[in-house]
């Protein structure tokens, strides 16, 4: 159940990445490469944090090709994309907290404690994004826009506090998901923002 | 054979990137630094991807030295730069595909599928140019100018299916050098170029 | 000792990188982000390459918690940061050494051979500050601004060497931290700077 939600927003991850991709009127090779960096980023970077292999992208290649078809579907659907902008924003919240929970799991399968468990998570449903935003050449989003990052720590608050609570673990799943979720969803239709720091003299 | 070009490639990657780092202008020990990420970056993410410890300059620390030398070299031989474009060009592509083959070495040698022998090919190819533009505040040379991933991607198609197909192997690398180093400089001749994705809606 | 101007010179750097973001309006999760990234990304990298786990921050969160913990206070006391810019420059020298020295120590632990404890000294020194620069979207400034990196590759060497000419560590280390410290200062009062490449072709 998880493992087929992972597969639909590594699908989401990698064809939003293709639209970045476009914006920046990168070449085919350029949309595959920023779709799997993007989709697969976070979770690399989490495997080797951890000294966590092999990576899963190692272990199962099909991701890459995955992530590659979706790019160049993608291509192909562009004209349709504008049109797709809410599944797509559902799909990518869909897809934050499924990433942060398996990057959960990945630690406390590891044996991690609490604050490297909630890390982890955060890591995975991130990384991508920030490496996305690095390679085209942006700051990255995330640091600045609407709640993103915080859905991914309180989803993975809920998650590793609920498991040590006792919960069953399918149920966790399920309301971890949908609280995440409504939070992200919140997010955006609200404007729901962290408060910023704005700071504009030159110290250094 | 292959390590002799190899030492040579890393020269001439060092050397591209020490006048990239000229453009920005960048200090001596800045110089260093790029010539070594450039031309070592792509071997060391394929290693830590694969977990292929230990890396290769740290086995072999001399191949820090030789970076530093010949990106000091540059700095000293840089009114002469503009006339060797095309040994560049040449040396550049040579090292595209050594450090391609290289990197396919490394991934059979750990009995990875192809799909991780191809990869680990391009990565050792083209990551470290990835970089260097990265730090460089670029977006990615490799993501919309002529073909240079697409050499690295066709041979390690060519050497891994040429290994399957039971040719020896010396024969095979020089084979595979020729048709890549052909397949780059027909890229640069002729400006052949994977087709774009050009996005201009804004739908995040 | 090395321990507490360690964790010290961690909250200097977590402080700089939230005034850092503060310049590019990062909200408070961006701001802790980059605290920890550049507080903690040097040592990271380093044990990365080294194949050196567990990581740092892993084996001991709380260093995380710090970070944040400085960024958000850093936020707080924004409107006095101004006038705290020598202190910061010379805790922030300090942390330079500092973290060279336990560069150097991971890798003499590792038994690794001179150069590459020069260099894991140096990623440790310096790479928190290039990540930080990348993710604002700038060329790293410890490629062109005053002696900065050199710092780090002094005390470096001072540091192997004298433990090869069998000086005592722990006077050691001190008379390391007040050449390494008194010589950055000195870059920054004297705008000491490492020569520049310019190369203004375009011959790529």
């Amino acid at each position: 159940m998880l493992q087929i939600i992972f597969y639909v927003a590594v699908v989401a991850e990698a064809m939003t990445a293709a639209l970045a991709a476009g914006r920046r009127k990168m070449d085919w090779f350029g949309v595959c490469v920023l779709a799997c960096v993007t989709a697969l980023g976070g979770g690399t970077m989490r495997d080797t944090f951890l000294g966590h292999y092999p990576l899963t992208w190692v272990a199962d290649p099909w991701l890459l090709v995955i992530c590659c078809a979706a790019a160049l579907a993608t291509i192909a659907l562009a004209r349709f994309m504008a049109a797709l902008r809410w599944p797509f924003l559902l799909l990518d919240a869909l897809g934050l907290v499924v990433f942060t929970i398996i990057g959960c799991n990945v630690a406390l399968e590891m044996g991690q404690p609490t604050i490297i468990v909630i890390v982890s998570g955060l890591v995975t449903g991130i990384v991508g994004g920030i490496l996305r935003d690095v390679l085209c050449n942006d700051v990255p989003l995330v640091f600045s826009s609407e709640l993103y990052a915080t859905v991914a720590i309180v989803a993975g608050l809920l998650y590793t506090y609920g498991l040590q609570f006792g919960i069953v673990q399918d149920a966790l799943i399920v309301g971890v998901v949908l609280i995440g979720f409504a939070l992200r969803v919140a997010a955006i239709v609200f404007k729901l923002e962290m408060p910023k720091f704005v700071y504009d003299k030159d110290i250094r």
